[in-house]
């Protein structure tokens, strides 16, 4: 029985040794190449045309939140040790000399920066709700967007990065409203999923909070049923799957923190669906194998990697 | 006459009012909407397909540095007021709880953080040069790679964003080589720009050196002809133009940095093409106007924004 974690370094190498990753000098920074981005570039269009389509608003945002709107999410509570906060230099040339000078000296030179009150975004859909906040919905609204997230949790596992792109749909409204969109995630996310040819199976999970708290949190996540993933067992039958994707009711969590309410003046709720797209497109490999013209002819097609072919 | 800084904000006011961007709470952070990512969609596959096509590697990096890289790359000594370091949260339960309630109690919590010896992007080559760290290239290598970048100017201007994409073609080789890489671009930078109906202009320029001794390294950076611009003037024939893109030649300086030899023994030199991508939409909807459909149709056909209507 190899282990989890040579099986881990295995895949890694199998996809550096093929020419699709780059290793970097960070566990858990890597970079791609050409036939890797295609394949990713074919799962983001799925993720664009699933349901819902229609009335959905395409935005793009930067991958930073100011530190107001970083602190209205809770992560700081919850996931200290996943987040990332930016520093700047601000001083005058003197100060800078005095930096240069400790950079050149191997000291620690980032203690001549400063705070610049930004925060690294950790998933796409924290950047909706501050678009809504203090308002009244007078009707739900549904966002599609896609971002580079960061997740301080340096690993071997090419499923794990430092710094992933995710896309979501994330929807924002009543209860009813929110969780009706839950349901269509966790309907069409696996769909999407096997239509690519990869094994899923939907799993009560959740986050990974932070703490001695964690353990209550977890549980009382996974009892309320509020965050179910989309598991692919990248690594053999015998070992917990990797989540590709998930579908997540927030219940009231950002409405509260935002202060967004609906017509009725409640609370509203949310709720989104997300896909890691490099862990789907490393599971593809894992799954096809490592020469994308081999893969079988159906999923190659979904995925429009036959044009270039 | 309009001050420079009214008809910044009337370009920025046009393109919300059109719905194309949403301002964001700080300036220089702003997101974008689906026509706009279209279009800028367009402009970046006009940047892949730009001559030099053949024997180039396409690669995807994060959009991170580790530290010992970025400062090989200068930016420290030469653009201190643009860097972005992040901090990471490596303490227990106890350090947790002091940060939450510093934030709470409206504090700076960032300074429960400690270094990630993690760097902010700011130009996409500079990921390039340490694949080649210590080595001997046998022949030149050619990259194009796109990311994000920060650089922390913020601005009111909607052309100067502090978190923006940036696409490049990059060349590392003799200085023949390098130089041939940068003449192309000088050649196919404005013809790409020009073929989307803007009004360009060749203009010798120099990057924002820092401090005391900029004026000295900037003249020096024009005088050597390193750096063009390919200049756009969104804000009048009386303004200063907008730089849309570049071609630079770096001499032996990443050479030297990243001690890169070729087949000669010598260093290597480099030189990149390089396109802001929000740059150059931005400045397609402040020539053609805000509605899309009313574009030039050979514009519309060229960035391929037709088969969406």
């Amino acid at each position: 029985m190899t282990s989890r974690h040579d099986r881990e370094l295995a895949l890694r190498r199998d996809l550096v040794e093929a020419g699709h990753m780059v290793e970097l000098p960070l566990r858990g920074l890597s970079a791609f190449t050409q036939t890797f981005e295609e394949v990713l570039t074919g799962v983001e269009r799925l993720v664009h045309e699933m349901q819902p389509t229609e009335d959905v608003t395409v935005i793009s945002f930067p991958p930073l939140l100011t530190q107001p709107v970083f602190e209205k999410t809770g992560y700081l509570d919850s996931f200290p040790q996943l987040i990332g906060s930016v520093d700047v230099f601000t001083g005058d040339g003197r100060e800078h000399k005095a930096m240069v000078g400790a950079k050149n000296s191997g000291e620690d030179w980032t203690t001549h920066l400063v705070p610049a009150r930004l925060d690294l975004l950790s998933a796409p859909c924290h950047q909706t709700y501050p678009l809504h906040a203090g308002t009244r919905l007078e009707r739900s609204v549904t966002y599609e967007t896609g971002n580079r997230c960061f997740r301080h949790e340096p690993s071997d596992d090419p499923m794990r990065l430092v710094s992933f792109r995710m896309r979501e749909k994330v929807c924002i409204g009543t209860p009813e409203q929110a969780q009706a969109h839950r349901e269509i995630g966790r309907r069409v996310g696996p769909d999407l999923l096997t239509s690519i040819g990869l094994q899923i199976e939907e799993v009560p999970a959740n986050d990974p909070f932070f703490g001695r708290a964690a353990k209550i949190f977890a549980a009382g996540q996974r009892d309320a049923g509020l965050k179910v993933e989309f598991e692919c067992k990248v690594y053999g039958e015998d070992q917990p799957g990797t989540a590709l994707g998930s579908s997540n009711y927030h219940n009231d969590h950002f409405g509260l923190d935002f202060d967004i309410t609906t017509a009725d003046g409640e609370l509203a709720h949310s709720s989104c669906i997300g896909f890691g797209l490099e862990r789907v497109t490393v599971a593809l490999f894992a799954t096809h194998g490592m020469e994308v013209p081999s893969w079988p002819a159906p999923v190659r097609t979904r995925l429009g990697l036959d044009a270039q072919g």
